[in-house]
Protein backbone atom coordinates (compact mmCIF):
# COMPACT_ATOMS: atom_id res chain seq x y z
CA UNK A 1 0.00 0.00 0.00
CA UNK A 2 1.42 3.57 -0.57
CA UNK A 3 1.45 5.69 1.65
CA UNK A 4 -1.25 7.45 3.37
CA UNK A 5 -1.97 11.40 1.91
CA UNK A 6 -2.63 13.65 4.10
CA UNK A 7 0.04 11.99 6.94
CA UNK A 8 2.20 14.36 8.84
CA UNK A 9 3.49 12.76 11.61
CA UNK A 10 4.49 15.29 14.16
CA UNK A 11 7.09 16.30 16.41
CA UNK A 12 6.80 16.71 20.05
CA UNK A 13 9.03 19.31 19.82
CA UNK A 14 5.97 21.00 17.98
CA UNK A 15 3.26 20.93 20.74
CA UNK A 16 3.30 24.58 21.12
CA UNK A 17 2.20 25.05 16.68
CA UNK A 18 -0.68 22.73 17.34
CA UNK A 19 -3.04 24.61 19.30
CA UNK A 20 -4.19 26.02 15.70
CA UNK A 21 -4.42 22.36 14.56
CA UNK A 22 -6.74 21.83 17.94
CA UNK A 23 -8.90 25.06 17.01
CA UNK A 24 -9.80 23.81 13.75
CA UNK A 25 -10.64 20.65 15.20
CA UNK A 26 -13.09 22.49 17.65
CA UNK A 27 -14.34 24.50 15.23
CA UNK A 28 -16.06 21.53 13.91
CA UNK A 29 -16.30 19.55 17.22
CA UNK A 30 -18.36 22.39 18.59
CA UNK A 31 -20.42 23.04 15.40
CA UNK A 32 -21.94 19.94 15.95
CA UNK A 33 -25.32 20.34 15.89
CA UNK A 34 -28.73 18.06 15.65
CA UNK A 35 -31.81 18.67 14.06
CA UNK A 36 -34.63 16.68 13.02
CA UNK A 37 -35.86 17.87 9.97
CA UNK A 38 -34.30 18.73 6.96
CA UNK A 39 -34.30 20.98 3.90
CA UNK A 40 -35.47 18.06 1.65
CA UNK A 41 -34.82 19.95 -1.58
CA UNK A 42 -31.19 19.84 -0.97
CA UNK A 43 -28.64 17.36 -3.27
CA UNK A 44 -25.87 15.88 -1.28
CA UNK A 45 -22.78 15.63 -3.80
CA UNK A 46 -21.75 12.04 -4.44
CA UNK A 47 -18.68 13.76 -3.23
CA UNK A 48 -19.50 14.66 0.05
CA UNK A 49 -20.70 11.15 0.86
CA UNK A 50 -17.48 10.09 0.05
CA UNK A 51 -15.76 12.62 1.81
CA UNK A 52 -17.67 11.68 5.08
CA UNK A 53 -16.94 8.20 4.48
CA UNK A 54 -13.10 8.66 4.40
CA UNK A 55 -13.70 10.17 7.62
CA UNK A 56 -15.32 6.97 8.92
CA UNK A 57 -12.74 4.57 7.38
CA UNK A 58 -9.91 6.24 9.56
CA UNK A 59 -11.57 5.47 13.07
CA UNK A 60 -9.61 2.56 15.67
CA UNK A 61 -11.40 -0.20 15.40
CA UNK A 62 -10.85 -3.36 18.26
CA UNK A 63 -8.15 -5.59 16.68
CA UNK A 64 -8.03 -3.47 13.84
CA UNK A 65 -10.97 -4.99 12.44
CA UNK A 66 -12.82 -2.15 11.31
CA UNK A 67 -16.64 -3.76 11.30
CA UNK A 68 -18.32 -1.67 9.77
CA UNK A 69 -20.51 -1.67 6.92
CA UNK A 70 -22.04 2.24 5.39
CA UNK A 71 -24.86 1.90 3.07
CA UNK A 72 -25.74 5.21 1.08
CA UNK A 73 -29.56 5.72 0.61
CA UNK A 74 -30.66 7.90 -1.84
CA UNK A 75 -34.05 6.54 -3.04
CA UNK A 76 -36.79 8.36 -2.09
CA UNK A 77 -39.38 5.89 -1.43
CA UNK A 78 -36.79 3.50 0.56
CA UNK A 79 -36.26 6.48 3.03
CA UNK A 80 -39.98 7.14 3.83
CA UNK A 81 -39.90 3.03 4.35
CA UNK A 82 -37.36 3.44 6.84
CA UNK A 83 -38.86 6.30 8.15
CA UNK A 84 -42.22 4.37 8.59
CA UNK A 85 -40.67 1.51 10.86
CA UNK A 86 -39.75 4.56 13.02
CA UNK A 87 -42.95 6.05 13.26
CA UNK A 88 -44.54 3.08 13.99
CA UNK A 89 -41.91 2.64 16.53
CA UNK A 90 -42.68 5.95 18.09
CA UNK A 91 -46.30 4.62 18.44
CA UNK A 92 -44.95 1.59 20.10
CA UNK A 93 -43.60 3.46 22.67
CA UNK A 94 -46.68 5.79 23.33
CA UNK A 95 -48.49 2.25 23.82
CA UNK A 96 -46.11 0.74 25.64
CA UNK A 97 -46.57 4.09 27.86
CA UNK A 98 -42.99 4.39 27.92
CA UNK A 99 -43.15 8.30 28.63
CA UNK A 100 -40.03 8.76 26.62
CA UNK A 101 -40.06 12.12 24.90
CA UNK A 102 -39.47 10.60 21.36
CA UNK A 103 -38.50 12.38 18.75
CA UNK A 104 -40.71 12.45 14.96
CA UNK A 105 -39.19 9.94 13.22
CA UNK A 106 -40.96 11.37 10.13
CA UNK A 107 -38.25 13.58 9.52
CA UNK A 108 -35.84 11.19 8.68
CA UNK A 109 -37.49 10.87 5.34
CA UNK A 110 -36.17 15.08 4.96
CA UNK A 111 -32.82 14.01 4.96
CA UNK A 112 -31.07 14.60 1.76
CA UNK A 113 -27.66 12.85 3.45
CA UNK A 114 -29.04 8.93 4.77
CA UNK A 115 -26.67 6.73 5.51
CA UNK A 116 -27.54 3.25 7.39
CA UNK A 117 -24.49 2.01 9.49
CA UNK A 118 -24.36 -1.84 9.73
CA UNK A 119 -22.02 -4.00 11.98
CA UNK A 120 -20.90 -7.63 11.54
CA UNK A 121 -21.27 -9.28 15.42
CA UNK A 122 -19.28 -12.11 14.30
CA UNK A 123 -16.01 -10.07 14.63
CA UNK A 124 -16.30 -10.59 18.44
CA UNK A 125 -14.62 -13.55 17.36
CA UNK A 126 -11.72 -11.44 16.73
CA UNK A 127 -11.19 -9.94 20.25
CA UNK A 128 -9.95 -11.58 23.08
CA UNK A 129 -12.27 -14.37 23.62
CA UNK A 130 -12.35 -18.12 24.07
CA UNK A 131 -13.36 -20.23 20.66
CA UNK A 132 -13.88 -23.98 20.87
CA UNK A 133 -11.86 -26.15 17.95
CA UNK A 134 -15.41 -25.48 15.26
CA UNK A 135 -14.22 -21.61 16.35
CA UNK A 136 -17.20 -21.14 17.95
CA UNK A 137 -17.66 -19.39 21.21
CA UNK A 138 -17.14 -21.22 24.33
CA UNK A 139 -20.25 -20.64 27.14
CA UNK A 140 -18.60 -20.48 30.48
CA UNK A 141 -18.67 -17.90 33.26
CA UNK A 142 -15.18 -16.82 32.18
CA UNK A 143 -16.04 -16.44 28.85
CA UNK A 144 -19.62 -14.96 28.65
CA UNK A 145 -17.71 -11.93 30.48
CA UNK A 146 -14.88 -11.96 27.91
CA UNK A 147 -18.14 -12.12 25.06
CA UNK A 148 -20.05 -9.56 26.61
CA UNK A 149 -17.16 -7.25 26.55
CA UNK A 150 -16.00 -7.94 22.83
CA UNK A 151 -19.43 -6.93 22.25
CA UNK A 152 -18.46 -3.50 23.56
CA UNK A 153 -15.37 -2.95 21.65
CA UNK A 154 -17.41 -3.74 18.51
CA UNK A 155 -20.04 -1.07 19.50
CA UNK A 156 -17.31 1.51 20.33
CA UNK A 157 -15.79 0.60 17.50
CA UNK A 158 -18.25 1.74 15.01
CA UNK A 159 -19.65 4.40 17.40
CA UNK A 160 -15.90 5.45 16.83
CA UNK A 161 -16.46 5.71 13.10
CA UNK A 162 -19.98 6.60 13.00
CA UNK A 163 -18.53 9.56 15.46
CA UNK A 164 -15.54 10.68 13.02
CA UNK A 165 -18.43 10.92 9.65
CA UNK A 166 -20.49 13.43 12.14
CA UNK A 167 -17.60 15.83 12.28
CA UNK A 168 -17.27 15.47 8.57
CA UNK A 169 -20.30 16.38 8.15
CA UNK A 170 -20.50 18.98 10.08
CA UNK A 171 -17.57 20.36 8.70
CA UNK A 172 -19.20 20.06 5.70
CA UNK A 173 -21.45 22.51 6.74
CA UNK A 174 -24.32 20.01 7.47
CA UNK A 175 -26.33 19.48 10.61
CA UNK A 176 -27.07 15.97 11.60
CA UNK A 177 -29.17 13.23 12.95
CA UNK A 178 -27.39 10.40 15.26
CA UNK A 179 -30.76 7.85 15.09
CA UNK A 180 -29.81 4.66 17.80
CA UNK A 181 -31.27 1.51 15.57
CA UNK A 182 -34.29 1.20 18.10
CA UNK A 183 -36.28 -2.08 18.99
CA UNK A 184 -33.91 -3.96 17.41
CA UNK A 185 -35.62 -7.13 16.04
CA UNK A 186 -38.61 -5.35 14.31
CA UNK A 187 -35.62 -2.78 13.12
CA UNK A 188 -33.69 -5.35 11.22
CA UNK A 189 -36.81 -7.36 9.89
CA UNK A 190 -37.76 -3.47 8.26
CA UNK A 191 -34.43 -2.39 7.00
CA UNK A 192 -32.45 -5.17 6.09
CA UNK A 193 -34.76 -6.61 2.41
CA UNK A 194 -35.18 -3.07 1.65
CA UNK A 195 -31.03 -2.98 1.57
CA UNK A 196 -30.33 -6.60 0.80
CA UNK A 197 -28.95 -6.66 3.55
CA UNK A 198 -27.02 -10.25 4.75
CA UNK A 199 -28.97 -12.11 7.77
CA UNK A 200 -25.47 -11.79 9.66
CA UNK A 201 -25.07 -8.49 9.38
CA UNK A 202 -27.09 -6.13 11.80
CA UNK A 203 -28.14 -2.48 11.18
CA UNK A 204 -27.11 -0.50 14.60
CA UNK A 205 -27.31 3.40 13.43
CA UNK A 206 -28.72 6.32 11.21
CA UNK A 207 -26.73 8.56 10.16
CA UNK A 208 -28.74 11.80 8.45
CA UNK A 209 -27.39 14.88 7.54
CA UNK A 210 -28.05 17.92 5.24
CA UNK A 211 -28.81 21.66 6.21
CA UNK A 212 -31.91 22.23 8.37
CA UNK A 213 -35.41 22.78 7.79
CA UNK A 214 -35.03 25.96 10.71
CA UNK A 215 -32.43 27.81 12.58
CA UNK A 216 -31.04 25.20 14.82
CA UNK A 217 -29.59 25.15 17.82
CA UNK A 218 -26.41 23.89 19.70
CA UNK A 219 -27.93 22.00 22.50
CA UNK A 220 -26.86 22.23 26.92
CA UNK A 221 -23.67 20.29 27.69
CA UNK A 222 -22.59 19.80 31.01
CA UNK A 223 -20.06 21.87 32.14
CA UNK A 224 -15.93 20.85 31.75
CA UNK A 225 -16.01 20.96 35.94
CA UNK A 226 -18.87 18.31 35.92
CA UNK A 227 -17.12 15.54 33.98
CA UNK A 228 -13.34 16.36 34.75
CA UNK A 229 -11.94 14.52 37.79
CA UNK A 230 -7.77 14.98 39.37
CA UNK A 231 -6.74 11.77 40.52
CA UNK A 232 -9.93 10.98 42.51
CA UNK A 233 -13.50 10.77 41.55
CA UNK A 234 -14.94 13.72 43.24
CA UNK A 235 -17.49 12.91 45.50
CA UNK A 236 -19.51 15.82 44.53
CA UNK A 237 -19.98 14.22 40.77
CA UNK A 238 -22.08 11.21 42.24
CA UNK A 239 -25.77 11.10 41.66
CA UNK A 240 -27.87 9.31 43.47
CA UNK A 241 -30.30 6.70 41.98
CA UNK A 242 -32.96 9.78 43.05
CA UNK A 243 -30.91 12.08 41.61
CA UNK A 244 -30.80 10.22 38.74
CA UNK A 245 -34.27 9.39 38.75
CA UNK A 246 -35.21 13.50 39.40
CA UNK A 247 -33.12 14.41 36.39
CA UNK A 248 -35.28 11.90 34.25
CA UNK A 249 -38.17 13.35 35.61
CA UNK A 250 -37.35 17.35 35.23
CA UNK A 251 -34.41 17.60 33.06
CA UNK A 252 -34.21 15.33 30.32
CA UNK A 253 -37.30 16.36 27.67
CA UNK A 254 -35.67 20.34 28.18
CA UNK A 255 -31.79 19.12 27.33
CA UNK A 256 -32.96 16.92 24.61
CA UNK A 257 -35.15 19.47 22.82
CA UNK A 258 -34.39 23.00 23.88
CA UNK A 259 -31.74 25.48 23.18
CA UNK A 260 -28.82 25.65 25.84
CA UNK A 261 -29.83 28.93 26.76
CA UNK A 262 -33.51 28.02 27.34
CA UNK A 263 -32.11 25.09 29.57
CA UNK A 264 -32.50 26.33 33.64
CA UNK B 1 -26.45 29.84 30.07
CA UNK B 2 -23.93 31.69 27.17
CA UNK B 3 -23.11 31.29 23.88
CA UNK B 4 -21.26 28.45 23.88
CA UNK B 5 -17.99 30.05 22.52
CA UNK B 6 -17.02 29.52 19.22
CA UNK B 7 -20.27 28.50 18.02
CA UNK B 8 -20.27 29.46 14.93
CA UNK B 9 -23.79 28.41 12.93
CA UNK B 10 -23.67 27.28 9.07
CA UNK B 11 -25.17 28.70 6.13
CA UNK B 12 -26.07 25.65 3.83
CA UNK B 13 -24.82 28.37 1.10
CA UNK B 14 -21.30 28.09 2.59
CA UNK B 15 -20.92 24.57 1.48
CA UNK B 16 -18.55 25.19 -0.78
CA UNK B 17 -16.30 27.14 1.07
CA UNK B 18 -16.23 24.55 4.24
CA UNK B 19 -13.91 22.49 2.08
CA UNK B 20 -11.07 23.66 4.37
CA UNK B 21 -12.19 23.25 7.27
CA UNK B 22 -12.97 19.92 6.09
CA UNK B 23 -9.49 19.12 5.30
CA UNK B 24 -8.65 20.55 8.97
CA UNK B 25 -10.38 18.10 10.50
CA UNK B 26 -8.77 15.56 8.22
CA UNK B 27 -5.74 16.54 8.85
CA UNK B 28 -6.25 15.48 12.78
CA UNK B 29 -8.36 12.26 11.88
CA UNK B 30 -5.85 10.60 9.42
CA UNK B 31 -2.47 11.51 12.54
CA UNK B 32 -4.42 9.80 14.90
CA UNK B 33 -2.16 7.51 15.09
CA UNK B 34 -1.53 4.43 18.20
CA UNK B 35 1.73 3.78 19.79
CA UNK B 36 1.65 1.18 23.05
CA UNK B 37 4.80 2.86 24.81
CA UNK B 38 5.56 6.60 25.51
CA UNK B 39 8.29 9.03 26.50
CA UNK B 40 7.32 8.90 30.19
CA UNK B 41 9.94 12.23 30.16
CA UNK B 42 7.40 14.09 29.23
CA UNK B 43 5.47 16.28 31.20
CA UNK B 44 1.50 17.18 29.37
CA UNK B 45 0.30 20.76 30.40
CA UNK B 46 -2.92 20.77 32.92
CA UNK B 47 -4.23 22.87 29.96
CA UNK B 48 -3.47 19.91 27.53
CA UNK B 49 -5.81 17.64 29.25
CA UNK B 50 -8.49 20.59 30.08
CA UNK B 51 -8.03 20.93 26.10
CA UNK B 52 -8.76 17.60 25.13
CA UNK B 53 -11.91 17.03 27.78
CA UNK B 54 -13.45 20.28 26.25
CA UNK B 55 -13.35 18.45 23.39
CA UNK B 56 -15.15 15.35 24.78
CA UNK B 57 -17.56 17.14 26.72
CA UNK B 58 -18.65 18.07 23.20
CA UNK B 59 -19.84 14.90 22.27
CA UNK B 60 -23.45 14.14 21.65
CA UNK B 61 -25.19 11.56 23.42
CA UNK B 62 -28.89 9.39 23.70
CA UNK B 63 -31.04 11.71 26.06
CA UNK B 64 -27.62 13.69 25.65
CA UNK B 65 -27.70 12.18 29.16
CA UNK B 66 -23.76 12.93 28.79
CA UNK B 67 -22.93 9.62 30.83
CA UNK B 68 -19.15 10.03 31.13
CA UNK B 69 -16.97 11.41 34.00
CA UNK B 70 -13.39 11.46 33.33
CA UNK B 71 -10.73 10.83 35.46
CA UNK B 72 -7.20 12.21 34.77
CA UNK B 73 -4.31 10.28 36.53
CA UNK B 74 -0.93 11.99 37.31
CA UNK B 75 0.41 9.66 40.25
CA UNK B 76 2.76 7.10 38.35
CA UNK B 77 2.29 4.32 41.69
CA UNK B 78 -1.57 4.96 40.39
CA UNK B 79 -0.56 4.23 36.68
CA UNK B 80 2.13 1.48 37.96
CA UNK B 81 -0.53 -0.40 40.04
CA UNK B 82 -3.33 -0.06 36.75
CA UNK B 83 -0.82 -1.41 34.09
CA UNK B 84 0.00 -4.36 36.47
CA UNK B 85 -3.81 -5.25 36.71
CA UNK B 86 -3.45 -5.23 32.80
CA UNK B 87 -0.28 -7.23 32.66
CA UNK B 88 -1.72 -9.39 34.43
CA UNK B 89 -5.04 -9.72 32.40
CA UNK B 90 -2.00 -10.42 29.95
CA UNK B 91 -1.02 -13.53 31.34
CA UNK B 92 -4.69 -14.78 32.32
CA UNK B 93 -4.99 -14.63 28.63
CA UNK B 94 -2.05 -17.14 28.00
CA UNK B 95 -3.03 -19.28 30.74
CA UNK B 96 -6.69 -19.48 28.93
CA UNK B 97 -5.08 -20.28 25.89
CA UNK B 98 -6.47 -17.54 23.99
CA UNK B 99 -4.14 -17.09 21.10
CA UNK B 100 -5.65 -13.33 21.02
CA UNK B 101 -2.35 -11.08 20.30
CA UNK B 102 -2.53 -9.29 22.97
CA UNK B 103 -0.47 -6.27 23.11
CA UNK B 104 2.18 -5.52 26.40
CA UNK B 105 0.06 -3.76 28.91
CA UNK B 106 3.34 -2.27 30.41
CA UNK B 107 3.49 0.23 28.49
CA UNK B 108 0.37 2.30 30.01
CA UNK B 109 2.15 2.82 32.80
CA UNK B 110 4.99 5.03 30.45
CA UNK B 111 2.24 7.21 29.55
CA UNK B 112 2.44 11.28 30.82
CA UNK B 113 -1.21 11.70 29.85
CA UNK B 114 -3.44 8.96 31.45
CA UNK B 115 -7.19 8.97 31.52
CA UNK B 116 -9.64 6.56 32.59
CA UNK B 117 -13.08 6.76 30.80
CA UNK B 118 -16.02 5.96 33.56
CA UNK B 119 -19.88 5.63 32.47
CA UNK B 120 -22.85 5.41 34.37
CA UNK B 121 -25.06 2.50 33.35
CA UNK B 122 -27.89 3.79 35.84
CA UNK B 123 -28.59 6.54 32.86
CA UNK B 124 -30.03 3.67 30.31
CA UNK B 125 -33.09 4.40 32.49
CA UNK B 126 -32.67 7.79 30.49
CA UNK B 127 -33.44 5.81 27.29
CA UNK B 128 -36.52 4.58 25.57
CA UNK B 129 -37.30 1.70 28.42
CA UNK B 130 -40.00 0.41 30.33
CA UNK B 131 -39.69 1.07 34.43
CA UNK B 132 -42.41 -0.14 36.95
CA UNK B 133 -43.68 2.27 39.48
CA UNK B 134 -40.69 1.88 41.92
CA UNK B 135 -38.59 3.08 38.66
CA UNK B 136 -36.86 -0.41 38.22
CA UNK B 137 -36.57 -1.71 34.57
CA UNK B 138 -39.23 -3.80 33.53
CA UNK B 139 -37.96 -7.56 33.37
CA UNK B 140 -39.98 -8.81 29.93
CA UNK B 141 -39.15 -9.67 26.65
CA UNK B 142 -39.85 -7.14 24.48
CA UNK B 143 -38.32 -5.04 27.73
CA UNK B 144 -35.38 -7.09 27.96
CA UNK B 145 -34.78 -5.63 24.10
CA UNK B 146 -35.43 -2.31 24.50
CA UNK B 147 -32.81 -2.43 27.47
CA UNK B 148 -30.26 -4.11 25.37
CA UNK B 149 -30.81 -1.09 23.11
CA UNK B 150 -30.47 0.99 25.77
CA UNK B 151 -26.94 -0.15 26.87
CA UNK B 152 -25.90 -0.08 23.32
CA UNK B 153 -27.27 3.52 23.12
CA UNK B 154 -24.75 4.47 26.42
CA UNK B 155 -21.89 2.29 25.13
CA UNK B 156 -22.05 4.34 21.62
CA UNK B 157 -22.41 7.90 23.35
CA UNK B 158 -19.40 7.20 25.25
CA UNK B 159 -17.26 6.29 22.51
CA UNK B 160 -18.07 9.32 20.73
CA UNK B 161 -17.36 11.28 23.41
CA UNK B 162 -13.85 9.24 23.81
CA UNK B 163 -13.55 9.73 20.07
CA UNK B 164 -13.70 13.52 20.43
CA UNK B 165 -11.31 13.47 23.62
CA UNK B 166 -8.42 10.97 21.28
CA UNK B 167 -9.13 13.50 17.90
CA UNK B 168 -8.04 16.33 20.08
CA UNK B 169 -4.75 14.59 21.90
CA UNK B 170 -3.86 14.28 18.07
CA UNK B 171 -4.10 17.81 17.02
CA UNK B 172 -1.60 18.94 20.20
CA UNK B 173 0.06 16.54 18.76
CA UNK B 174 0.15 13.31 20.82
CA UNK B 175 0.12 9.51 19.71
CA UNK B 176 -2.86 7.87 21.29
CA UNK B 177 -3.96 4.13 23.24
CA UNK B 178 -7.67 3.50 23.36
CA UNK B 179 -7.42 0.81 25.92
CA UNK B 180 -10.68 -1.03 26.14
CA UNK B 181 -11.17 -2.50 29.83
CA UNK B 182 -11.12 -5.69 29.55
CA UNK B 183 -11.96 -8.48 32.05
CA UNK B 184 -14.83 -6.25 33.73
CA UNK B 185 -15.10 -7.46 36.98
CA UNK B 186 -11.67 -7.98 37.58
CA UNK B 187 -11.06 -4.46 36.02
CA UNK B 188 -13.77 -2.43 38.40
CA UNK B 189 -12.28 -3.86 41.37
CA UNK B 190 -8.64 -3.12 40.74
CA UNK B 191 -9.39 0.16 39.61
CA UNK B 192 -12.65 1.60 41.52
CA UNK B 193 -10.18 1.89 44.99
CA UNK B 194 -7.43 3.64 43.36
CA UNK B 195 -9.61 5.97 41.87
CA UNK B 196 -12.45 6.53 44.69
CA UNK B 197 -14.97 5.29 41.97
CA UNK B 198 -18.58 5.12 43.43
CA UNK B 199 -19.63 1.29 43.04
CA UNK B 200 -22.45 2.38 41.06
CA UNK B 201 -20.37 3.65 38.12
CA UNK B 202 -18.17 1.16 35.67
CA UNK B 203 -15.02 2.07 34.38
CA UNK B 204 -14.92 1.45 30.55
CA UNK B 205 -12.24 2.64 29.01
CA UNK B 206 -8.21 4.43 29.19
CA UNK B 207 -6.89 6.86 27.36
CA UNK B 208 -3.51 7.06 27.12
CA UNK B 209 -1.26 10.39 25.28
CA UNK B 210 1.55 11.23 24.96
CA UNK B 211 4.94 11.35 22.57
CA UNK B 212 5.68 7.80 21.94
CA UNK B 213 9.12 6.28 22.52
CA UNK B 214 9.99 4.75 19.21
CA UNK B 215 8.55 5.85 15.77
CA UNK B 216 5.42 5.19 14.91
CA UNK B 217 3.31 4.06 11.63
CA UNK B 218 -0.48 4.26 10.37
CA UNK B 219 -2.09 0.97 10.73
CA UNK B 220 -3.70 -0.46 7.53
CA UNK B 221 -7.02 0.74 6.57
CA UNK B 222 -9.70 -0.73 4.47
CA UNK B 223 -10.35 0.98 1.26
CA UNK B 224 -13.40 3.22 0.90
CA UNK B 225 -14.51 1.11 -1.71
CA UNK B 226 -14.66 -2.04 0.83
CA UNK B 227 -16.76 -0.09 3.11
CA UNK B 228 -19.07 2.09 0.90
CA UNK B 229 -22.34 1.13 -0.41
CA UNK B 230 -25.05 2.61 -2.89
CA UNK B 231 -28.40 1.99 -2.02
CA UNK B 232 -28.08 -1.85 -1.81
CA UNK B 233 -25.09 -3.63 0.59
CA UNK B 234 -22.41 -5.25 -2.23
CA UNK B 235 -22.64 -9.02 -1.88
CA UNK B 236 -18.76 -8.92 -2.75
CA UNK B 237 -18.49 -7.11 0.85
CA UNK B 238 -19.94 -10.32 2.72
CA UNK B 239 -17.67 -12.59 3.86
CA UNK B 240 -18.30 -16.08 4.63
CA UNK B 241 -17.74 -17.50 8.91
CA UNK B 242 -14.66 -19.20 6.74
CA UNK B 243 -13.25 -16.11 5.60
CA UNK B 244 -14.06 -14.02 9.08
CA UNK B 245 -11.83 -17.02 10.64
CA UNK B 246 -9.30 -16.80 7.88
CA UNK B 247 -9.10 -13.38 8.94
CA UNK B 248 -8.65 -13.80 12.32
CA UNK B 249 -6.07 -16.78 11.77
CA UNK B 250 -3.66 -14.48 8.30
CA UNK B 251 -4.60 -10.96 8.94
CA UNK B 252 -5.13 -10.00 12.37
CA UNK B 253 -2.25 -9.79 14.02
CA UNK B 254 -0.48 -8.53 10.82
CA UNK B 255 -3.07 -5.38 10.53
CA UNK B 256 -2.62 -4.81 14.97
CA UNK B 257 0.85 -4.24 14.61
CA UNK B 258 2.36 -3.49 11.19
CA UNK B 259 3.10 -0.16 9.38
CA UNK B 260 0.25 -0.29 6.43
CA UNK B 261 2.67 -0.88 3.90
CA UNK B 262 3.96 -4.18 5.51
CA UNK B 263 0.60 -5.60 5.33
CA UNK B 264 0.18 -8.18 2.28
Amino acid sequence: MSETPGLRPLDPADLQGNRARYDALMDVVVNRITTREFDSSFDVPREHFELILEAARQAPSGANSQPWHYIIVTEQPVKEQIAEYFVGEQQRRIDLNMKFPTPNYSGLATAPGFIVVVTDFRFVRAFPVLRDEHSALVRSEVNDMYVQNAERILLQSVAASTMSAHLAATALGYNVWWVTAIGQEGAQKAMKPLLGIPDDLSVLDIMCFGPPKTKTYKRWKKSLGEIINWDQFQPEHHLSLDQVEEWIQTQRHKVMYRDAKNVD
